[in-house]
């Protein structure tokens, strides 16, 4: 598995300046610098995530021992804007059908989801900028080509990307145990399926946002499913109901 | 990821007299010594899959470097038989639901697909003795805690274990693309749901023996999706369909 990573500190603050779409940038803890702070200024600028890690972590990350204090992860694939969602769903004559993650970590889980959203007929995926996984080349490769086809657009805050979208006459169902069983709800029309972490589900300012709360009917003796598998799941329970004439 | 692997003559000759659950041997291609024979005797009699590797695979499975030319994987898991399956859906009053693994070789998804089948309310899980996945140490982790109560058998044959249970009274339905789509089947009834192989999907032979073959609707300008997520949106189409009174 390997992801795009930059390392040194020239080839960074080259990269910044190319304009190269950089997820996340790795600092030495405590490394102040002139070459550095110039480097996390240019993040800054560009409103770049920075993680502080100690020499062990930057080590472990770095595949050519030569990292100078600093890694930049460059994303995959370019981002989209939410804009070009609407404007795919348009150019298809359909009701907008967007899928909205709230921090998925792992990338399988998010590649697998992004083919999922192709196959579905979703117009694009939303995933936070912070706390979540972006688009390295693990997810570009779980997606089986479909981060080709389905535009994804990395937002700063989920709950007021869900308020904007509300404004512009979308629904939101969030995946959750404690929700109305999927079948019982009406989810056609313009919707926004939130589906939440891994671990921790969909966070309460989020669930608050949205119209409706879902459940998948579960009959185990687990706690839930696989957040992949769920995501498929309802968002083929979307397309069960959009076929019904 | 730590698989519980065995090394060594010696460890290897004591875990099958032990009565260990053994689901693979490697074997250093062309050891023809006593004890080595002797293993593959065992590994026979206990019908286990011999793999014959060369020198380069065995020291890349070893952690110990003392493999001695041998090495077994362990299952994480005791396999169960498909009766208890049956014996499962009698004690809960349910119609059989079995989901049938045609060669899934990803550990991620088995586990995936073992927490559906416990939260789809399925009663077993078939996979096949050959090219495929067993119960790993991954598996039982990415089952999230499913494996414990769901039965998991290993067969030698999977064509064969349709037609046995097709005797018993249950209907097959197998997932492929240029099948009926799924919500125009009656998956109602006693049922076996058969999940193919990640790239190549179900097998002739196999989808030969099926009753129905079911698609999922797919809109995306890819091929598939992944198998787990297919499962899954199968798993639950039964389920909403056995819901309907």
């Amino acid at each position: 598995m390997s992801e795009l990573m930059i390392e040194g500190r020239n080839p960074v603050i080259e990269a910044f300046r190319a304009g190269k779409e950089i997820d996340k940038l790795y600092v030495l803890d405590g490394c102040q610098d002139g070459p550095v702070n110039s480097i996390k200024r240019e993040a800054k600028k560009h409103n770049v995530l920075i993680k502080y890690v100690n020499k062990e972590r930057l080590d472990q990350l770095s595949t050519t021992g030569m990292h100078q204090g600093v890694i930049a992860e460059v994303a995959a694939y370019e981002y989209a804007e939410v804009e070009d969602m609407f404007a795919l769903a348009s150019k298809k004559g359909e009701d907008p059908f967007i899928i909205i993650l709230d921090g998925i970590e792992d990338p399988h889980n998010l590649g697998a989801i992004i083919r999922t959203a192709n196959q579905a007929g979703a117009h694009g995926v939303i995933i936070p900028k912070n706390r979540a996984c972006g688009l390295t080349a693990t997810v570009a490769r779980t997606s089986a080509g479909a981060l080709n086809y389905v535009p994804v657009a990395k937002v700063t805050n989920i709950s007021q990307t869900i308020e904007e979208l509300k404004s512009k006459g979308m629904w939101f169902v969030c995946a959750d145990m404690k929700g109305t069983v999927m079948y019982d709800l009406n989810l056609k029309g313009s919707i926004g399926l939130v589906i939440g972490n891994e671990g921790e589900g969909v966070g309460r300012l989020v669930k608050e946002k949205c119209d409706m709360v879902a459940s998948i009917p579960m009959k185990g003796d687990i706690d839930s499913l696989n957040a992949s598998v769920s995501c498929g799941i309802l968002a083929y329970e979307i397309v069960r109901q959009r076929l019904i004439k």
